[in-house]
């Protein structure tokens, strides 16, 4: 259900909503990630896929799992710029951290993060594993049984590497009940 | 269902979408009218109203039924202007006309129609009879059946019209199997 | 959106539920009538025909609108029976007087009511005007938009009759305000 | 999202339904299952608890995941009989495995596995882990998202055990690239 791991490239953001701090994937490693790209004025955002990632943020938010949307604005640039944006965000009572990608170069239609991730269109779904590897994109709608089944997944490979973790940083850099060391 | 026949103030329109001609309320004589006022970045109107709309137009494109779309826009207006309609329009495949409502006056948020209407907000769906009387104003989501049974009331009182203007026309203005004759 | 009349077979009831007192087609005169022909094992009746005649029942609750259930079983006849109809009745909380169709002669396995209507299968929504007589079959899904239209259209004519009605009676039998009178 | 482990009773049944040979949980070692109990006249389970458990056989073909249906009738037993059920499993196109639990003894209502899993009333979804013990039990509606992470987590774990399986049947009974070996 997953893919096999590929690095995923870092977002390039304008502008950020619904966050103070910009949220880099450098900053959400050891989270599972859930990339939502989207139009405000794509019909099968608004219908299913920006629904869906709401319920995603809401029952996983004791979860490490961050939800992440991304603004990926291909077509009818002129009316959907930040302020329409923030009125959609608004209105629909989005309240996870949102993203606008910034535009393409040259003349691309296309913006930056969309062209880097070779997206086909909105809406799309991308899931990133907590080592920040990119491990599933999946363009249109997706089955919540089946989202919910990889960020599962997901989550148990988390879970291992926290473990993990915990020892390389008893022999390595990091602290233990002993004290803290840096890394050899 | 109905309510007590009452005057139905004329739209004020800034601009047409899906129509050439303007369709003014006094055009639309001997037609059962749904009006159905709406903004791009309404929840419930995306999510319910214009789907409805949408049905409507389709379900009854062989009665002597018009749905017209009223864009009022009372909040948020520098990011819901024609521009930004007519690429919602596009993207939701709207086909049935819409109007612009007219800003309102003096600094007044509410457009000219809505305050015509007094409507409460959007979405909010209009029933007016086929003599151009507002009959029924309902304000957020309307179920299907009784718009529908709305509807067919309408039709029925259309079709008396029709026959006991057939009779009118005969003495009068307009014309029959036998000729044409102006009004007496 | 309605057909020419023709005469409505009167339903042949094994059995009711929800009623006190048979409904039979004769008693119904005067109101519009939606007969809901279904099968409890039935999917396409429990999704959408059953929740539309409920529906139905309830927001046509003030007006001469009679709702009818009737269990026309036609197939799996040894678990379809009165005892395991009434269950589901009672688990799905349905209100309306439901009949149960008299089964077939001779073997038929289609019971008679569903035989003298021809039927193709269930769910079958009929529409029966206030002089009793049947202006509309439905097989299979039908939309709220358009069942609400023909019982408004119904409910017209029903309004019509009775103000001729009224008329009949005040030269008929029937009571007005200046009395009671038997008929001439 | 999963409960401790505890240990998960075999299911006790009476009959099964679309599978020629019973399924009891020590057969299914290895697999995540997924158990639905219902009944054929409970409207949760109809309209959501096994459309879900169809779409969960459906999506999870391809993965050790087994999903098994536990009529647990607990009222109405006269017309909710193996006969009843065999007809809902053909009209509802019901594919995977059922099986009838055993009546309750003594005249317990509730059927022998709902009592031993304490079951509240149906739809119950119980998932077990690849080594048969019982991690989440839930009444009511379950969210898709929910029931997806918690079968990828579980799937997640059952595939950590088939590895370190392997490792152990290399190094005991079973069969390498070098060949087979009895267990030491």
């Amino acid at each position: 259900m997953l893919d096999a791991p590929r690095p995923a490239p870092d977002w390039q953001v304008a502008r950020w909503f619904n966050t103070d701090a910009p949220r880099s994937l450098s900053h959400l490693r050891g989270r599972v990630v859930v990339l939502h790209a989207f139009q405000m004025l794509c019909p099968g955002c608004v219908a299913r896929g920006i629904p869906q990632a709401q319920r995603t943020a809401e029952l996983f938010a004791q979860a490490p799992v961050a939800v992440i949307g991304l603004h990926t604005v291909f077509e009818h640039h002129e009316v959907m710029g930040p302020a329409a944006l923030e009125a959609f965000l608004h209105e629909y009572r989005i309240r996870f951290p949102v993203g606008v990608d910034v535009p393409g170069e040259h003349g691309d239609p296309i913006p930056r993060t969309m062209r880097a991730y070779a997206m086909r269109g909105t809406p799309t779904t991308v899931l990133i594993d907590a080592e920040g590897r990119l491990r599933k994109q999946v363009f249109g709608a997706h089955e919540d049984l089946l989202l919910g089944a990889q960020i599962g997944l997901l989550l148990a490979e988390a879970e291992g590497l926290s473990k993990r973790g915990a020892v390389s940083r008893a022999t390595g850099a990091g602290c233990t009940d002993s004290g803290c060391t840096p890394a050899a």
